[in-house]
C-alpha cells in the first residue's frame, strides 16, 4: 500500500511556507522593529508602555470543522478555536485575556450556531479569556449547506519580565513533554484521509484540544527562572520545538505514549511525516534550565501528565527520536 | 417584476441580530465591566494603563470575494479587508496601528495567494497599520477549487481623551456625510443577485472600500471638541447611525449624492432596503456639536468628498430622508 503523506491529503505546509515567507517580506517594515522579540514567532508583541506589552495571536481549527460537520456535534469545536490561540499566546510568556471570533457560514443555523458560540465561551471560560466581540457572516455561494469556518483572535498580557524569548536555551537544558488530549487541530486532512469514516473514530477526533492556559501560567509564576522555552505543537508537530531557537537541537530519549489514534494512522504514514504533522501525544513542551523534578510535579498536581523526554543538544535543527528512531531536521 | 430585498438574496439580518443578541448574553462575565464603553460597540476597548487603551475589531468582506473570484482580480479584496476593520476602529477614536490576517483556502495557489497579500499590504499602509501576523489555512474539503475566505482583525490605539463613547450626541447637532468610493463591502449578496453579470458593472462593484482612518484621524486631532460621534456605514446601512444613541434621531435634508450603482440596484430593490443595506453614497458619517464649515474645508482638504447632511433629532432610533422619501427605525 503507498504510504500517505499531508501533502497527498491536499496540504502542501512546504508551499504554505515559502508562501509565509515571501509574505513577511512584503510586508516588511521599519516599524516591526518597536515589536518586542518573541519566542517561536508564536505571536507578536506589541508594547504598550515601557514594561508591559500585549501579545497578539489568529488561528483556525482547520478541516476538524468536517469533523464536527459529519458528526453533526458542534459544541466543541469553538473550545478548539479558542485553544489554538491561546496555547500560542503561552508561549511567549503571556497571559491570555481576550478573544474575538470570526464565523462565516452560507447561511445561519440557530441550532448549530448556538452550540459552537457554546463551544466558544466554554473555551474562553477553561482559558481564562473574556469573549470581546466577533463577526459573523453569512455568505451563501461561498460556504455549501451547513458548512462553515471559523477563526479566532487572542490578545495575552505580558511584561518585559514575563516575556520569553527563547535565547536563553542552551544546549543541556531539559525537555519536559506535556500530554496532548488527542489529536487536537493539526493534520485533520491526513487523519480523516487515512481512517475509515467511522463514527466512533471519528469521535475520538473530535476531542477538543487541551487548553494549557491557566496551568502554564501558573507554573510561569512559580518557576519563572528555570523555564527558557514553550513549544505549542501545532501545525508542523515537533518541528515547532525548532521555532524556540535555531542555534539548538533535541534530543528526544523517553517520549510520552503515543495514542492508538496515532498509531492507527502511522500504519499508512511514515514516521517522520507523522512526527512532522502530529503532536503524537504531546500537545505542549517545556525547556527547563535545571531539575525538572518540581516542574513536573507542579504540572501533575495542576491535571496534567508530564515527564521528562529529553534534552537540548548543538546539533542546529536536528530533532532526533530514539524510540520509534526518527530524524527532524528544520 | 418581485422586489428583492437582503433576506431574499440569502442573507438574513434580523436572524443574525438575534444570534448576536443570544451570544452577548451567553458571553456577558462580569470582568465586561473592565471595558471602556465605547461607541456603537465598533470595536472592544481594552485598557492598559490609566489613561491609555486598545481597540479591537474583527471583520470580514462577505461575498465581494466571490466578485474578485468571477473577476480572477485578488489585488484590491486585501485593501476591502483592511478597510472594514480600519472604519470601525476610528469610530471610537482609535488610531489603527496593528493588523492580523487570517486567509483560508482549499488548495494554495500561488499567483491568487500573493496578489491577496499584496492588497491586504497596501491596505495597511494605506490604513497607516503595520501587519504583524496571520494565519494561512489550507482546507481541502471545505472551500471549492479556487475559493477562499478572509478574516481581518485590527488594534488601534486610543486615549482616555480620544475616547468616543457618543454620549455627547444632542438634538440639533449637525450630521456630516463623506461620500463612500462605491459599494465597499456591504450587501454583495444582494447586489450579485440583482445585478446582470457584465464585467464592467461587476468591475464597479469590485472598486475597494475607502479607507477613511488618516484623514479621520487628523480630523480628530484638529477638531476634538467637535466630534460627538462617528459611523462607519457598514452592514446594516444607515441603520449604523442608530448605533451611536439610542436616545436620538435623524433628519437628513441633502445626502450626498446616490451613484448610479445604486440606482440600478434600487430598480428592483425598495428605498427603505437599499438604506439599510447599502451605503448609499455615504461611507462614513461624522456628527458635529457645532459650524460644520471647517470641519467639511478640512476633510476636502484631506482629499474626501464631504457635506452637511442633515441634524440629530429627539425621535429615538427614528432616521427620515427628505429625499426619496424613506424613513428607517430602529
Amino acid at each position: 500500500m503507498e504510504k500517505q503523506t499531508y501533502a497527498s491529503a491536499g496540504v502542501d505546509v512546504s508551499r504554505a511556507e515559502m508562501f509565509v515567507e515571501r509574505l513577511k517580506t512584503m510586508a516588511k517594515r521599519v516599524q516591526h522593529d518597536k515589536l518586542w522579540p518573541a519566542s517561536g514567532g508564536y505571536a507578536a508583541v506589541y508594547p504598550v508602555s515601557e514594561d508591559r506589552a500585549i501579545a497578539l495571536s489568529i488561528d483556525g481549527v482547520g478541516t476538524k470543522l468536517l469533523v464536527a460537520h459529519k458528526l453533526e456535534q458542534y459544541d466543541t469545536i469553538g473550545v478548539d478555536l479558542v485553544a489554538m490561540c491561546a496555547n500560542d499566546l503561552i508561549c511567549v510568556g503571556a497571559k491570555p485575556t481576550l478573544f474575538l471570533d470570526y464565523f462565516a457560514t452560507g447561511a445561519l443555523q440557530d441550532n448549530v450556531a448556538d452550540s459552537i458560540i457554546t463551544g466558544i465561551i466554554d473555551g474562553c471560560d477553561l482559558a481564562g479569556m473574556l469573549l470581546v466581540g466577533g463577526e459573523t457572516a453569512e455568505m451563501p455561494g461561498l460556504y455549501a449547506p451547513g458548512h462553515y469556518d471559523l477563526a479566532g483572535f487572542g490578545i495575552g498580557d505580558v511584561t518585559r519580565e514575563q516575556l520569553i524569548t527563547g535565547d536563553k536555551i542552551r544546549p543541556g537544558q531539559k525537555v519536559i513533554g506535556i500530554a496532548s488530549s488527542g489529536i487536537h487541530s493539526n493534520g485533520l486532512s491526513l487523519a480523516r484521509k487515512v481512517l475509515p469514516e467511522d463514527k466512533q473514530v471519528w469521535g475520538e477526533l473530535l476531542t477538543p484540544t487541551r487548553i494549557y492556559a491557566v496551568p502554564v501560567n501558573k507554573m510561569l509564576q512559580e518557576f519563572s527562572e528555570l523555564v527558557t522555552g514553550m513549544a505549542h505543537i501545532t501545525g508542523g508537530g515537533w518541528r515547532n520545538l525548532f521555532r524556540l531557537n535555531l542555534s539548538v537541537g533535541f534530543h528526544i530519549k523517553s517520549p510520552l505514549s503515543v495514542p492508538a489514534i496515532f498509531q492507527r494512522i502511522a500504519e499508512q504514514v511514515p514516521q517522520s511525516e507523522m512526527y512532522s504533522t502530529f503532536n503524537m501525544g504531546m500537545g505542549f513542551s517545556v525547556i527547563c534550565d535545571g531539575d525538572t523534578g518540581p516542574v513536573i510535579e507542579f504540572l501533575d498536581k495542576q491535571g496534567l501528565t508530564a515527564q521528562e523526554i529529553g534534552e537540548v543538544t548543538d546539533q542546529p535543527e536536528v530533532l532526533t527520536i530514539d524510540n520509534p528512531s526518527v530524524v527532524l531536521k528544520g
